[in-house]
């Protein structure tokens, strides 16, 4: 057997390897080198930098659950916006939610969409639709123009390092809160609470700024070992339960309303460590 | 810096590696090939066939989830065995209940205790306790010998491959069913839902054999990436909440009484997977 290996550096002391059927696609953007590769426990996966972005065997883990947590606590979201999201995963479950009238998808880096669209078709398939606008800009001096806009904002961005930490700073923060309505939502993926350097200030930063907060939890395979974090921000609803007016109708492989109110229940030494 | 690291096969295309400092203990038992290593990443770990057993850093995840959930399911359990689990993390974690009056652990190979009592006292240490009772001995044939015998069953063995595959067997599981009292409880783990090849059957065979059974979920670092699951056969006793006649005075860093019920709570696919 062919003994190829694709192999991403989570920490100076911990990898991951994927052995690599194929390299179907290779390019250096103006942001980041942006890959395609086959491997048998992915799928087909999208690597940014040398790291796996989104897989199409595990996608559907943190899709739905960076989409379907903020929406369903909203009674109403009509107007979402979606920082990073190039691959389109979120925007698909968000389109699940016939509420949804506008997305806007802000995304730095336009060939990870056109990519993602030849090479990923299942994951990119809802960039296509009517009520998506696509905005090829930087999602931080974007949010920056808009008050009062939006119902839940959505921040599907790369592990912090390089010019994505900023997304995790306090000033954008206060920015996301400014350009929601005033019973909005935001969520950011905030990234391994136990290998992320970043992990626990992000969290607190967004505290700092939204009256309702805490940190969500799912565990994807192709991301870093042990839990994942999701963290929301929110000016009126509360986290942990769907909002009494809605009920679920979008299809889902992972999410449901008790998954929603298990996944904010957290270990001690995670509530230990944010507190 | 030196660049020396430790690699784990998890499937045919999945390995994970950990930088390591310093080999600190090898040696080949009647059994298996034991190594004691320091990584910045896991702390002190122990590999039994090449493969991380328990560590240091993250151990308290698994040994807390393995013996909390069963325990605080049951009203008095005052008679508990451990099959495997030679390191003494369970131990310590059973003993913190102070109804529980004996434990006995049945441990195929004698040089894991002796060597987890070296190299890890803080997981080990509770094996001195005066209500423990080692038995060097095969699990599978000493619970054949017992009938009504004991309150709860904790199985804390390796993931299944050579012998240890016995062990998710329907056959074993019969024979814990008959060592156990009328209002027994039994735990295994019974690994990845992802990568693991015989998480659904083992599952199966437990539901064959108990009126009440399901899998919980953690997600523990230092194994395969994604959730980790442990499974509960009852003879008498819901799983997913505490006894009613329980209160929670062990010292956790991990386990409380909402993980214990938002734990039961499995994403559609791993519930699907399952029926």
């Amino acid at each position: 057997m062919l003994d190829i290996w694709f192999t991403e550096n989570h920490t100076e002391g911990y990898r991951v390897s994927w052995r690599v059927d194929k390299i179907l696609y290779t390019e250096k953007s103006p942001f980041q080198e942006i890959a395609v590769i086959e491997s048998p426990d992915l799928g087909r996966a999208l690597l940014l930098n040398n790291m796996v972005q989104t897989t199409t065997r595990f996608e559907f883990i943190y899709h739905e659950m960076i989409a379907h947590v903020p929406l369903m606590m909203h009674p109403r979201p009509k107007r979402v916006i979606i920082i990073g999201g190039g691959d389109g995963g979120t925007v698909r479950e968000v389109l699940k939610h016939p509420a949804v009238e506008a997305v806007e998808l802000v995304e730095i880096d336009e060939r990870v969409i056109e990519i993602s669209k030849e090479w990923l078709p299942e994951i990119s398939f809802a960039l296509g639709s009517h009520k998506v606008n696509i905005l090829i800009e930087d999602g931080l001096k974007y949010v920056k123009r808009y008050s009062s806009r939006y119902d839940v904002i959505i921040v599907d961005c790369t592990d912090p390092g390089g010019p994505s930490l900023e997304l995790f700073s306090r000033g954008f923060y206060q920015d996301v809160f400014q350009a929601l309505k005033d019973d909005g939502i935001m969520v950011s993926q905030t990234g391994s609470p136990t290998f992320s350097p970043h992990f626990k200030q992000a969290v607190e930063n967004i505290r700092q700024v939204f009256p309702h907060s805490k940190p969500y939890l799912t565990s994807e395979p192709a991301y870093m070992a042990g839990f994942w974090t999701f963290t929301i921000g929110s000016k009126e609803y509360k986290f942990d339960h769907i909002n009494a007016g809605r009920v679920l109708t979008a299809d889902t492989r992972y999410y449901t309303p008790e998954i929603h109110r298990a996944a904010f229940v957290l270990p001690k030494y995670i509530d230990q460590l944010i507190k």
